[in-house]
């Protein structure tokens, strides 16, 4: 196996591994080769593959089988589904143990000709930024830049970073309920700053999504651009 | 600019104008730079940046603007729409001044598991594949494998090779409504067969579409996994 400087080797093998399992080479025992298998295959020790799968048990992707080896619990990937609600907690839901969204920075900016657009803004109208990730299970799933109204939204970028819910933000700021009005996707490969947040690897593809959020009342209240690491987040429409 | 065994260079010209036209390089003037300024900077002769923008032209990409040099007419992606009524002619609609599709292939299967489920079919069933592809203003556009129970829909293969459109084969074997009830969306590096059919570059990005039509009455009639050039189709979902 070809190491890479900078990352842990017990890091760099359970990638591999994880990769080995969303390819599918394992599907048909549903188990990861036996540890002395392993080690022999990227020419490591017990002691790092050990690690390796310690990590992915963490993901919530194997799990010790005892005296039968590593069982693979999840080789698909998360699924998002895209509807007239979307919401990223009930969405990832019952797939993950645990949730969590990250504020990374917010700032005050005067609204692009396009957000104006998207957010009925008149010209010069000011939008309060947010930038986050999301992760599922300690693994990066979505990297999120939002913008919302500035006026109507004063705070929510508190209220994100003590919930870690868009959701719960917008309920501290007034709005029980919102709607998704459109989304647009495309993919692309990752920036660096995909690379950084996402913890991906340069040449990754990533899923964008470019989507607006309205109040009950069909008043644009969210603009936000996500990016999602294809090889763990696919997207469901059901019609 | 690094060439490429095997492909032309006017298309190789091409294809890096087109990058740079999706990636705005040009947008504050709209306008492909001077011939003399392409050849030039692609170290080529001006007889080959001209075949270049003629095919991009032929694209409907750019358009020759006499005396002033070449204008660009259309920088953005395909926009293909996915909801309750999901259509490719009706879709890509007016942004293309022809439409077609093309089939490739045809045969008979017998159903895998899973296109049992997904089209409900009996254990064993018979299904008639068609592989395809579809061309915007003569550009690949996508590239579907498509099942369909093959006892209700004998001859959909000579019907959808004689009129290029699925609605079309659907209503010569009396569907004539059908709705789109489940589309998942991921994104992969292109095959050696998106790179062949749908004129891409290796390491390129495809989008991947998974779904299912219904007729009226709620019956699958059409499992269909769809594969689109990233740099030429978007997707759009409105609630």
């Amino acid at each position: 196996m070809q190491r890479q400087k900078g990352v842990a080797l017990w890091r760099q093998i359970s990638d591999r591994i994880r990769a080995n399992i969303l390819a599918g080479l394992y599907d048909r025992t549903g188990m990861v080769p036996a540890e002395t298998a392993l080690a022999e295959e990227f020419g490591v020790n017990r002691h790092t593959v050990r690690a390796a799968l310690a990590a992915l048990a963490q993901e919530g992707i194997v799990r010790a089988a005892q005296g039968r080896g590593t069982m693979i619990t999840q080789r698909d990937k998360f699924d998002f589904p895209i509807g007239r609600r979307t919401r990223f907690t009930e969405g990832i839901g019952e797939q993950a143990r645990e949730l969590k969204g990250i504020l990374l920075s917010s700032s005050r900016e005067v609204a692009t000709p396009e957000l104006s657009d998207r957010l009925q803004l008149a010209r010069g109208e000011e939008v309060l930024r947010l930038d986050g990730i999301r992760k599922a299970d300690g693994r990066a799933v979505s990297r999120s830049t939002m913008w919302f109204p500035s006026e109507r939204f004063a705070g929510i970028d508190k209220a994100f970073a003590e919930t870690g819910s868009i959701t719960r933000a917008l309920s501290a700021c007034g709005v029980e309920d919102y709607l998704r009005d459109v989304t647009e996707i495309s993919a692309v490969h990752a920036e660096p700053d995909d690379v950084a947040h996402l913890e991906l690897t340069p040449g990754a593809i990533v899923l964008v999504t470019r989507a607006v959020n309205t109040d009950p009342q069909g008043c644009p209240i969210q603009f936000a651009v996500t990016r999602f690491p294809a090889d763990r987040v696919q997207f469901t429409i059901r019609n």
